[in-house]
């Protein structure tokens, strides 16, 4: 169960605490997942993580349910099955319907795809692409 | 200029023209990118990726400019250049603004962080999250 | 030109010489690409690297053909522009026809589209495939 | 078990029996596996997707063995464990002996450790290989 | 050059020129690389990435020239080219001398070799190694 | 358990056996690892796979800890659970605390963020980094 194992809420040192806190505050929970626990031990880490990922996804020029539906997609196409687990489940939690979730895989995949064609046709850039 | 040159709108056979007006067509503009006229040596997946494309890129459950951002979202994970070039230009096209370009950013760049950090600390799936 | 420059036949240290004289007599060409030349700065790299190569690229359950063109697939799939070029050329060289060639990168496509719906839908592996 | 579920035989709606039931006759089988049962539940990317690996996998300039190693290539060098067991199986089933299996290997893993080195020590291509 | 451009000191924001400032002071030089310039767009990422950055690559348990050379190693597999070449020099300033620079790639390449083969050969973990 | 299954020492050829007993020496340990049995098949592989790595993992300008630690940072970065576990053990007998352990995970976090921040902003590689 982990490489340093999982620091629970009970066992956990008061600025570890404040972050659980601040996770199950922000996202209305009572619990905190695996991965929050596994990189506690490094309470640095742990802090700055959280408090990125709580700037990164919330609500802004994009909605929060797209912000998890994108997230879902990356870990998806680098094959992480804990990121994958995780946000299918935070992206439902935000309003991802099974239609939503298919066209996001189907999207997914298709992008996989050309990405290697274009690779292997050694596909040069168009001029009204560059920047 | 691609490993198997271009095929030229002049130059094509009747059933990679087809394919090249219902691009024009589809996409309201009067050009090919080079992308088509690469692949366009196998009018086979030609015919079969446009159609592919079409179909999942088309509005559904997630609309226009969401698609394409998930699209260029993998492009940026994967790293490829003509993807990353086509696909911003195909989201800007559909209203993707730079606000939204910049938190789509921040999201693939955290996503390709903790995808690794979860590797990295062994963390398993939480009971909550399987399926 | 490379991290440490390219170290030309001319400039070519006795053990680095015996290996390029190993690659062009292998190969039957007069000239060393690239590649060699900038991993010569280590000459056990080179050496190991260069048979390696000439070990595993041999005839045998396999003919030249299909392994460059595995070799070529592998880097289409891994999008190195380098090893793409070097490659295609290495497969033309050995008999690979532009059929072949687009019959390849229909499949490196398509399996790096499925992988990733496999991912995403969380598909479990069936009994009959265990090992 | 999948995100969405598996879908057996016995539930599936006509449209998705019409492709399992391609899917069994043309690999000459009496069983679906969870890969086609997990993305049912989108009978559109059921059918694209397996209309397309059909076309793509059909006997054509490379024989039915080679593709199906490609495809396992492509798999193992994406670390796609569901991917590897049905592809191992599959070449298996179309003749892929041990040796040509330690082959396969070997080369996806030269290519994998070349693909690097070329990255890390910046070579670029050579004129001969530019297309 | 850069898909929202370059925002050079004289045309920054207070808020900007503040980072960057740190940037250079922090790295004792007078310059600041296209990469900050280009995230500066959005300043909040620009703050956050720079802070992030500054606090995980301060000596510690590891020292200035690992750190570095890490940093390389990762984005040597990753095959990013703007990053192997700002890396290859951060690491040189911090004292990476060319015998390093070869042994890190060498187990770069490696690593991504046996990463392969352990998933082509569906090598399970050992009771040893679980942690 | 593993696709051609694993071969323990005392089913081993003679050949197998001098690797074998080569990497217990090497290593001061008293069992073989997975990998190895699972790659013992293909003696000649074996062999030059374990002759590589005892070259390229032995002491030299990098101390056999950071060397354990970049092959560690490079498997992460792949995702490769095998190579984490086997590489996290590694390390740790090599002298890697748990300190330097969460001190490389945050690197490899970070490069892997930036990496694709740099591909999606499309940054061009400033002059003072060409080589």
């Amino acid at each position: 169960m982990a490489t340093l194992g999982l620091i629970e809420y009970e066992d956990a040192s008061p600025e570890v605490r404040a972050v659980y806190d601040d996770i199950m505050t922000t996202r209305k929970t009572d619990w905190i997942n695996n991965f929050w626990k596994a990189i506690a031990h490094d309470p640095a880490m742990l802090k700055r993580t959280w408090e990125d990922i709580k700037q990164i996804m919330a609500p802004g020029a994009l909605d929060p349910v797209t912000k998890e539906m994108v997230y879902l997609a990356v870990s998806v196409s680098n094959q992480c099955g804990y990121c994958i687990a995780s946000h299918t489940a935070g992206a439902r939690n935000k309003g991802m319907t099974d239609a939503m979730f298919q066209e996001l895989m189907a999207i997914v995949g298709m992008a996989n795809e050309t990405n290697r064609l274009v690779a292997g046709y050694q596909v040069e850039i168009d001029e009204q692409f560059r920047v």
